[in-house]
């Protein structure tokens, strides 16, 4: 592999879920790592030995700063607490390191801009691990149901996060660890993620938080919101978006349009890495005299080829593929990822701002 | 089949759709059909011969009174329009038959009221055409899933029934056809129930309608309506009703609890007539590295044997068996039917109200 082909990753912070990161570089034809690094190099030193890093190709280190000082480090992937990656964020694209970092990628709207900025002033690739927008079936859906009209106008949209956490944990889950969204960053990500998504992007023009849907524990963090959001100006639809550390695991994502509908539960992550598929109906009516459907909900499976075309290969495949062209001088960096991410973030801040304010409808 | 084992009905009302109930009752070893009535006598006649129903056998009326007053008939089955039903229903209580009205009963709980209270003074059973309640996957589900705690606390729930109108029918939807609460009485009447029913009736605290799904036409008939209901004294959970003519077809519940989450999607009229599945997932959770589920839902099918038990037969077995109780003397009418009625109408009118009063939150 010619070093002009290979994009050299750097990993801040070396959480146990940055294993996904490392089996997804390591089976890529065209990345590698070459260093990891974390506050505690005790950390990063179990990190690299559970991992197979060998310390003869991955330098380990103590800290961000000595890694993003690493001049062989063409991008970074960002991991560390949410209330960090601003900062980080930042310096790496002082570095001029390419930007793959973990969602929420910061705190609100304005620490986002300010990433977003220094990596546009310093002609770096952003883009955040929202992993679903990569995966085939998400593009297929795009392709098919939304251009062939099968679908029609969308009118209302139903998504959810929640993932159950034990409650002795509950309490653990501080600010500091969460970001001030709380729940609404960490999971609502997703279903506002997949609800602009759906929406071609066209912001709400307002948000509402639901009063007996929010739950916080006794240091104020957030733990479960469902919100109401409000796209009126060139199509009207509403969009309902839950999260919840206190339920069950559940991931659904249902859009309901003139003329048909789509379905999956499990968006932000397959049930099974090797294929996915997603449910529709068109034109459904029931049968003469009630009795049943015309139709019964079409499956729609994707096959992912295993897992050289996983989701997180996918993603992998568009930064890295972005990242070499930059690095050529053939392409510029794509804001589209980073306009995707502040749009995110500004309906995740809206929906935080409605909980602050007693759940009162915040405009956008 | 002897006379004290035969439930008489009579027909107030030939339109098409009645011709389910006809099939129903034909198929059944207690029931039978002995009048029809209609404004029209020639739209009677037409039902009748269009239903193979012989005037040998079955009386047909030009009015509802005639029918009424027809001493043979046990029981009736309304179906005229729904600003009818609550006169009418009064009426044929005070004539002492059994009531079972199409769904949404009356124009609003007042009315409903009035119905109720004239069954019970008259000793007649109430019951309304709310036929998924009979379903036996309903029943399965609330002996399986609730029972069990496979689901835990309700934490949220979903629940839509939408259908498409043609554009040309929406104007047409008058308030004198469809009530004052349109679309939030012809189809909210379904997830609003179903919401209460996984709430095990316990009432919401407060509903609030949301602004951008509200259309009415231009007569002000409500064509689209999502609310959001929250339950908060015993439980606290919020429930999202979406209800709409502008959609396609979808009858959607959705139910996420602190253990476990249930779906069905065409939870109003199963797809098919002899079997009907939900899928539920408990204990549901991501797999090491985040890169699968540890479960997939599980189907459970219910298998219907045939048209013997479709969820009208399993109504009309229920209304029957009540009636022969009433009618032998052994049983007294049943308020449990009319108990869910009137919960179902209070929240219906409620969301209507929130509507009115420009989307605010309506208490109860």
């Amino acid at each position: 592999m010619s070093d002009t082909k290979t994009v050299r990753f750097g990993l801040l912070g070396c959480i146990r879920f940055a294993s996904k990161f490392v089996r997804t570089v390591t089976q890529s034809s065209n990345a590698v790592i070459i260093a990891i690094s974390d506050p505690s190099l005790e950390t990063a030193k179990t990190f690299a030995a559970a991992n197979n890093l060998s310390p003869e190709t991955v330098t380990i280190y103590g800290s961000y700063d000595e890694l993003l000082n690493d001049e062989n480090v063409d991008a970074v992937y960002l991991t560390m607490p949410v209330t960090q990656r601003g900062k980080w964020a930042v310096t790496a694209a002082e570095k001029k390191k390419h930007v793959l970092v973990e969602k929420p990628p910061a705190q609100d709207a304005t620490e986002l801009e300010k990433i977003v900025e220094a990596c546009e002033s310093n002609g770096v690739q952003f883009m955040d691990g929202t992993i679903w927008l990569h995966h085939q079936r998400t593009v297929k859906i795009r392709d098919t149901m939304f251009d062939s009209r099968l679908l029609g106008d969308v009118r209302h949209l139903y998504s959810t996060m929640t993932t159950p956490v034990p409650e002795q944990v509950l309490e653990r889950l501080t600010k500091e660890a969460m970001g001030l969204a709380g729940a609404i960053g960490e999971l609502g990500w997703y279903p506002i993620g997949a609800a602009l998504w759906a929406m071609s992007y066209q912001m709400p023009i307002s948000v509402r938080a639901l009063p007996s849907s929010v739950s916080t524990n006794s240091v104020g963090t957030i733990l479960s919101c469902t919100a109401s959001l409000e796209f009126g100006s060139t199509a009207t639809a509403t969009a309902i978006v839950h999260c919840s550390f206190l339920s069950q695991l559940s991931t659904d994502l249902a859009i309901s349009g003139s003329k048909g509908s789509i379905q999956m539960n499990d968006y932000v992550i397959p049930y099974k890495e090797d294929t996915a598929w997603f449910e529709y109906t068109s034109g459904a009516k029931f049968v003469d005299m009630h009795i049943g459907w015309n139709v019964t909900p079409e499956k729609v499976t994707v096959d992912c080829g295993g897992t050289a075309e996983t989701q997180e290969a996918m993603m992998l495949r568009e930064f890295t593929r972005l990242v070499e062209g930059i690095k050529r001088g053939d392409l510029e960096a794509d804001r589209r990822w980073a306009e995707i991410s502040k749009k995110t973030q500004l309906v995740v801040d809206a929906v935080k701002k409605s909980v602050d304010i007693g759940c009162e409808v915040v405009h956008l």
